[in-house]
């Protein structure tokens, strides 16, 4: 067996124990709200049928799912002229059957239908797993990531929108994070603006445009509407609706005038409405919808997919794309055949997160989970002494180690460091003779002298 | 888009909400424990360049590993006669450099390599990940399942070995389990069997034989000793070695004539004796030696693999294989160029732990994290009331829902049978009105009037 040096595949990451904690912070402060909510975690395979995902992201997608070799004898089905002519894409249906999971929308899709019988709606799930995509890695991008998805199907009721609101505020808070902002659109309001400009059928066009407000300023959006077949009248007619000010109820309200000779535009502010009025009922001190929610009639966020709130979260306290975004869409099971159920979900950027907390120095300064203590290991013979307290300190439910073998105290003490062991016991002969322990405090340095009894009350 | 009618890609499985909360609450309280021995979690990606992996599990094991194929013009560099020729396990490495988790011994290796200057030894770590196996799936086999290991690299102390013995008694016992046993054996025992036979380099077949003693008897071991190249001398005196009867400290101290002319049987006697005096040190009540663990001689397991302690653990009530083995390794990272770094791990069959619980019964009654209560909605009207009622709960930390409209009761009470909900909160016009709620418990049918501070009360 030749020795290769090892590495990792381009695009993939290892996390050490310190960062496990701390994803696992992340990962379990989400479900904890999720779960209160009501939300139930599923899971689905990592690997999926080509057939399920193809198709579902657009030809830009499709090239980017990482396609799994036929095991056995893979090109035994693929055409000779197809492998004469080296036509890569067109053989890919012949070598291969099995794709990585793109992202958990299209998966849980295929769950709803699949499962159709045995759940019961509206069905509220949610899941955290890892995706692949064939993306060129760089910065903060990766080719195998997590993804935090959470979704109710089978109800129109826009308490589960109000929902979602709380949901972000409350995990969001619950991670330290103070300053941030939901934004809320709807899609029928989009529609709404494109009717009121005569063109319903540049929808897109102008979503895509306006979307870019932030990075390109009036002027570019300007210029790009123009390059994407508006007239100067339009943009004249979209620039209040764009520049919108004050508070969201005055946007509401300038919105409604805009859009008046809209049906579906004034749905789409009613729908909005309804949803802050439930924000507003279930938190009566109305600090989120005041702190937290505004009204961004610019934010478009995949539109193809969306048809009625649409949701995208960014912190204020550090420079980062968004932490968050999802919205409503009515036909999510269509692509496989279950027609008209309606959902609506949101997921957390859980890697964005993971480094905003790190930016912020948010994360717990004590260890969630390692060991709490570490007996030092003096010399063999009184482990006839540290082996039975190991065993009680542990029977008391406390997280404890004894270094196995009686190396030298420093390099012990570099061991207790390294795990960020909060506390060292030294039991030498005295302190085994005496059954009084010196209990060192590795923050503080302080020493004290502890029974048996008083060290696992210390400790618990 | 066609539409296509969705399935599972083969051996694939999903996991719904019910599935996820026993998974989860098998994981957790394996976690729990390891934690508690100052074992802590790492993760490793989901694919490593295809290098990594193989010829790390022999030739059967390269065909089971699942390629990933190139992303973008992926034949652009397989030579074209092996393409003419449909040379498929030639053209591998030209298709594909990427494939998928096949254990997580591997990537530990890997791991500890790579970060060899980042981590400080003894590194103790435990992995909970999916592995990819090209299997035929079959009942209980799976293309995708989760391995559950924990190992030590850098320490030879036997305290490790102890410290498994308790770890696996504690976390079965935690899952409720009572009679199961932890086998244990020593490489060096089965070299010192083969050294006394004077035929050392048969190890592998005595052992291969000798390992079937379970499934095809005494005569069937003799049998296929005869044709692996023994002798019926050979076989009368292994016998007495295959056969040893009596407590732990009666075989060891039979072994220990028997192999008295073999240095290593002799090394590997010790080893075992001070493994069971460190656990007899920790464990004063004798409880665990006594109730839990067999020397049992004929245990090989992946012989190759280990150069000392070999573990096996059976539950005795359940007929099932083995839910978890394990050893000593003395040079898990060689294949990588890193020499000499000893370690120790166990492993979990998590997807038989849970069939064995399954079958048993011993899942927790009460959902662990599922809502714990579902509000119904009478009517739209009532919100005012049943809204802040459905902050206030969540407020409190306790997990509610408000079933999202005012539906048919009936549908409603199918909802909250379905998620295992285990009370419902009636609130009509006039609970409105008076405060004074009523809740049912869904598994008595019990009925009882609360104001709102007795509500939450009662369901902390």
């Amino acid at each position: 067996m030749a020795i290769v040096k090892p590495s990792l595949a381009k695009g993939t990451r290892d996390f050490s124990p310190a960062e496990m904690e701390k994803r696992n912070y992340i990962f379990n402060t989400l479900k904890k709200v999720f779960m209160k909510y009501g939300y139930r975690e599923i899971q689905t395979p990592s690997f999926e049928n080509l057939s399920t995902l193809t198709g579902k992201y657009g030809d830009e997608g499709d090239k980017l799912i990482f396609k799994i070799l036929n095991s056995g004898d893979y090109l035994s089905k693929a055409p000779a002229d197809l492998l004469a002519e080296k036509a890569a894409t067109k053989l890919i249906p012949h070598l291969s059957e099995k794709a990585l999971r793109y992202d958990l929308t299209v998966p849980f899709a295929r769950y709803v239908v699949m499962h159709q019988n045995d759940i019961t709606l509206p069905f509220k799930r949610f899941q955290i797993q890892p995706v692949w995509r064939a993306d060129r890695p760089q910065r903060g991008r990766y080719r195998e990531f997590y993804q935090c998805d959470v979704d109710v199907v089978g109800s129109p009721s826009l308490l589960n929108e109000a929902e979602f609101i709380l949901i972000y505020q409350e995990a969001l808070s619950n991670l330290g994070l103070k300053d941030f902002t939901i934004k809320i659109n709807n899609r029928k309001i989009l529609s709404g603006i494109a009717e009121v400009l005569g063109k319903p059928e540049l929808i897109i066009d102008m979503t895509v445009a306006i979307d870019k407000l932030d990075k390109i300023g009036l002027e570019g959006v300007n210029k790009e509407l123009l390059e994407r077949g508006f007239t100067q009248d339009d943009i004249a007619t979209l620039k209040p609706i764009i520049l919108l000010e004050g508070s969201t109820l005055e946007k509401l309200g300038q919105l409604k005038e805009i859009l008046a000779s809209s049906e579906v535009g004034l749905k789409g502010i009613q729908e909005l409405e309804e949803t802050f009025a439930y924000v507003a009922a279930l938190d009566a001190s109305a600090q989120v919808l005041t702190n937290f929610v505004e009204l961004d009639i610019t934010l478009a966020r995949g539109l193809n997919y969306y048809t009625g709130c649409i949701f995208e979260v960014k912190t204020n306290e550090v420079a980062m794309g968004s932490i968050g975004g999802g919205g409503r869409y009515d036909d999510l099971t269509g692509m496989f055949g279950l027609k008209d159920l309606t959902g609506v979900g949101v997921s957390f950027g859980a890697d964005r997160i993971y480094d905003v907390l790190l930016e912020l120095d948010l994360y717990p300064k004590q260890q969630i989970a390692g060991t709490k203590l570490l007996i030092v290991n003096f010399e063999k013979a009184l482990e006839a002494y540290t082996l039975p307290l190991l065993f009680a300190l542990r029977q008391a439910d406390i997280a404890v180690e004894l270094y196995p073998s009686a190396v030298k105290l420093k390099k012990q003490m570099s061991y207790a460091d390294a795990k960020a062991i909060p506390y060292v016991l030294l039991v030498g002969e005295e302190e085994a003779a005496s059954g009084m322990l010196s209990l060192k405090n590795m923050d503080s340095g302080e020493q004290v002298k502890l029974s048996q009894e008083e060290l696992i009350k210390h400790l618990k």
